[in-house]
């Protein structure tokens, strides 16, 4: 079964902590989305949100087909793949562990968000501006070191070493770890020059997973959508204070 | 095994979705933080709050203490209650699925909470009054009809009838859209009156959970904390636009 990623084409957003796992683990998939053709492209994506035919109409992409499953919310997809994949331990204890660190960061992704969508996703940025800087100095005063802090104590309290947040071997959940700390370097340059250095562990895991070969290679490949200011990660300097 | 939930003990917030599915089922469990005496109160939800001992350390209420496992995060909790409790389906696709539909009640919920705290947790409602007014508008005129026609939708079209959200007998989804639709008239009473009459699923649905005899009577028990302006669903009439 090849399985069918659909998000949106120009932006890695919530669509890329599904991307990591499937590229990491050297799955065949189609992003289908960005593919040109018949059946492919948004108006793929588009017909099958909320088609209720299926059974499963997602709210929101980024959503799985999996032969007739079709599976919405990112981390539901992880938890989905995880074991599928090898990502992610079998026991239902560590699943269930794997996956609340996952909600977790789900929760600091969607605040990562409204820093710069603080009044209404329907609005552009330029017109929420002001309430953007407004709640940009909380998030990068408070919101950011706390969640940061909490994953980096998780981490440095691993019962079987700091080397993964999970146990001895590495998951999903370290991928998204990855993930949030290159987001959060390319949105948040200067904070994070000032919180990297009390948070030692979640640097050296950012360095070791861009290091593996398969997440290597898909780094330098075209593959990965560069960061840019329509996803989650959004670089105005106006907010980095 | 006697379940021990960790939440604050002044609101219904996102405990009460645990609360509900507790009483629903009658099961014993202690709300601890809501108890007198050693071992009890907040200071026991504290102690265990991030507490690296556990091995598995929650980032914020509610968790549940299940013999030696701590687990956090609302629909993670619902997750693993579900098929214990009787109130899930066992096989996969329907467990996916129905754990899928609580973290899309999660996302409105946390933008439901927003609406009255668009900069940050950190400050009181007094402090941001301009910014969730503006917010106010986008979430009743976009946000709130755009959620709810999803899961009228869902529920109209689910294969098996439109009693449940979930195939033909109740899950603990139906519990959540009970507190979603509860809170939601408590909160936005104007806009519910609005939005009402072109969702009569939902609102047939909120009845007939409310009807449900252990339901009934923890409604109209000491046990129900009221609807207030400390927790999620507040009423704010200049935000009920």
């Amino acid at each position: 079964m090849r399985y069918e990623l659909y998000y949106w084409p120009d932006i890695q957003g919530r669509g890329e902590f599904v991307r990591l796992v499937l590229e990491e683990s050297g799955t065949d998939y189609l992003d289908v989305a960005r593919l040109p053709g018949r059946g492919k492209g948004i108006a793929a994506m588009m017909r099958l949100l909320n088609d209720n035919k299926s059974g499963f109409p997602p709210y929101a992409p980024p959503f799985l087909k999996a032969g007739k499953l079709v599976i919405g919310q990112t981390a539901n997809i992880l938890h989905y793949l995880g074991t599928r994949l090898g990502l992610a331990a079998k026991a239902e204890a560590r699943r269930l562990w794997a996956h609340q660190l996952q909600l977790t960061i789900a929760d600091f992704v969607g605040e990562i968000h409204d820093v710069h969508h603080p009044i209404s996703g329907g609005l552009y940025y330029g017109q929420q501006k002001r309430e953007a800087k407004r709640r940009a100095g909380y998030f990068t005063g408070e919101r950011m070191p706390k969640y940061l802090d909490y994953f980096e104590s998780v981490l440095s309290g691993n019962p079987r070493g700091s080397s993964y947040m999970l146990g001895r071997t590495f998951t999903y959940v370290d991928l998204s770890i990855f993930q949030v700390v290159a987001g959060l370097r390319y949105a948040f340059p200067e904070t994070m020059k000032k919180l990297e250095p009390a948070r030692p562990g979640l640097v050296t895991l950012h360095d070791r997973i861009a290091a593996r070969p398969n997440i290597a290679d898909y780094l330098s490949s075209s593959r990965r959508i560069p960061f840019n200011e329509n996803g989650i990660f959004r670089h105005y300097p106006e907010l980095d204070i």
